[in-house]
């Protein structure tokens, strides 16, 4: 009667938003600051003041049925300059305005380059512990996803992805600084892993793509996140403001092909029937334009690292195990108990809503997104310390 | 290497695009006061000063990181509450927000219904002439396009859709007002199509849908646009705010599934699970809010129609022929010679871009886009006259 995989996929809600739909249930039962609610990756750093002064500047100034008019599918000219610019200036890499495509953020990023790279038969590479959605998105491009672990300490485990990356590998997608892990690849793991695609690309006869999703990309606490087109050619790189600029709700960002892509201008082409396919008219206009002149600026990162210092030490003083995080706004700790899942139902119980790894392609651990406000880690801490208890 | 349909697909500019961007070449050329540009359908009058309003008081009252921060996937609960509210009392369906889903526009909701309707070997019927994005939205979707013409007035032709709709077919798109001829349907005729998809749903033994797509609902002359969910149960409207706010650039829209279809609430699902392959997270989030509170208004509609009516007066006085247009803004002219695209080049040397009818599925007719401003209209005229001349 209707396509049953799309009902199947929009009954079965996240795990992380069921998690969070309970919270927002249980809050109305016993008080909204009982409840510690760590499920999603909703920034909680107001966005900018000069976001803010940038909209009504805009709506004050450009007429408006060019402000919120149509722009071109690839975003106007304008600020498709200005991201290349931004690029070009920040990490040397020669880009060009005409490899830079405007999109509804980062998913639409994804979903775009996915369909823009798949064909029949092809497999996608993500590094365990990976964002759910990245299945979602390979498999409704008609790809097949294929899971390679990371090292102990959430970095790039080169053996198991060697063992991977064979001929029917299109791309394989990195997340750095990482969701849910919080760890910041390395300009050595970056040229070892472009290394490893030329030589596994060679053998293919025809490049691999390296999808660098990059939301997080400036959200970090003193590691430097190099940028991945000056390690390897064929580098897609998919970025977002939602995090960034705190405008998760507005829908955009930008796919940036590396200049040195293999037939850039072809890519770029799929790119844009991709978006044509998708629905993807143009990014929303007045946040092209807001975010156009808001590049290299970010919201008060310093709010995430109090609360990232304050949680860790905290949990870490208590016993729980968890590396440091580098960038993003996840903790991501060790369970209890062997089952992830069961140990997110005890938290519960000390009103503790912690994402169970499972969803994430690992086992063991729990997700913990510290992008809230202070004082819910703080009142946090004594369940945190209870729910300890409770297993040592 | 890459994805070649979607090569193809960023590769050929649809005949309008590449229209328009031969308009501003020349345009540079010559002056911009010297092309006469009806090619696109970009609303001219501007947005109006109420949603200006509103975009500033949001930014001066909302908290920032609830303003511009994710909503649920079908959009904020208020926001859909308003929709819904809207749509039942302006034309009496007992209309519930459940069913109401917030898109990035017309082009969003119109690939997200098709991806949630499409099975393998559906085919989607459109009434020619017809937009020709939906080509790209069905074969995209995996369906199959099946063109039935319309009458000599451009409206439904009642025999041809008997004849076309079978067991394959999984719905029917219309467009009312319709671009390019500017057609509304009458209720009389909805009333009819209702009984005859009714009684093809029998035959087949499950529902065929119809898929109203009403970016131009509220851009007509007097003609009342009847809302088909009163006419056939199994109904999804699709809904853009980009003509009547001029918000066509800002990307956002809704899709209202009749609370009559068959599984509402299984549909409903589909839809949600089309949107996240396609990875729409929400529509924008700004934009949402800005719309649920303009609800019922739109921008200066008085200005198309007098564009509408000067220029459907001369070109008629002229010797043109046209059917006179109920509503969106375009007029659909028969061409002065068999071959629409040998006519529309004739035109070029006029100065005039008149976009060939051939990709809206009927030969013979040129579109001619009255959304511009009325000296353009106005400094035209001379134009058409002297072309009209070269024929007769």
């Amino acid at each position: 009667m209707f396509n049953q995989t799309m009902q199947h996929l929009g009954e079965e809600r996240s795990v992380i938003r069921e998690l969070f739909e309970y919270g927002n249930q249980r809050k109305q039962q016993i008080g909204a600051d009982n409840v510690f609610d760590f499920s999603i990756g909703n920034p909680s750093v107001p966005t900018p003041d000069f976001v803010q002064a940038e909209i009504k500047r805009l709506v004050d100034t450009m007429p408006p049925e060019v402000l919120h008019g149509y722009t071109s599918a690839a975003g106007a000219p304008e600020v498709r300059r200005a991201v290349s610019d931004y690029i070009q200036s920040t990490f040397g890499v020669p880009m060009s305005a005409n490899h830079v495509y405007m999109t509804c953020g980062a998913a639409a990023s994804l979903t775009i380059t996915i369909s823009a790279l798949c064909e029949e038969g092809d497999e996608f590479i993500v590094i365990a512990p990976f964002f759910p959605e990245y299945r979602v998105f390979v498999e409704g491009a008609g790809g097949t996803l294929i899971v390679v672990p990371s090292d102990a300490h959430f970095h790039l485990d080169f053996e198991a992805l060697k063992a991977a990356i064979g001929k029917h590998t299109k791309a394989v997608i990195l997340n750095s600084p990482n969701n849910p892990t919080g760890a910041v690849l390395t300009a050595e793991e970056l040229k070892q892993l472009g290394a490893l695609l030329d030589q596994k690309s060679l053998e293919k006869g025809e490049p691999i793509f390296l999808i660098a999703d990059e939301p997080y990309r400036e959200l970090t606490y003193g590691a430097e996140v190099p940028c991945p087109m000056n390690f390897y050619h064929e580098t897609i790189v998919c970025y977002s403001f939602s995090k960034s600029l705190s405008l998760a709700g507005e829908r955009i960002g930008y796919i940036a092909l590396s200049p040195f892509c293999c037939r850039a201008d072809d890519l770029f082409a799929a790119v844009a029937g991709a978006g044509r396919k998708l629905g993807y008219v143009c990014a929303p206009a007045l946040f092209q334009r807001v975010c156009a002149a808001s590049l290299g600026k970010v919201s008060d990162v310093e709010e995430y690292r109090k609360n990232r210092d304050l949680l860790y030490e905290a949990l870490t003083s208590y016993g729980y195990e968890c590396v440091p995080p580098e960038g993003a706004f996840y903790l991501f700790v060790k369970a209890l108990e062997e089952d992830a899942v069961a140990f997110s139902e005890r938290a519960k119980k000390h009103e503790l809503l912690l994402v169970p790894s499972d969803s994430f392609g690992v086992k063991g651990y729990v997700r913990i997104s510290y992008c809230v406000s202070r004082s819910v880690i703080e009142r946090s801490l004594p369940a945190f310390l209870a729910l300890y208890r409770e297993y040592r």
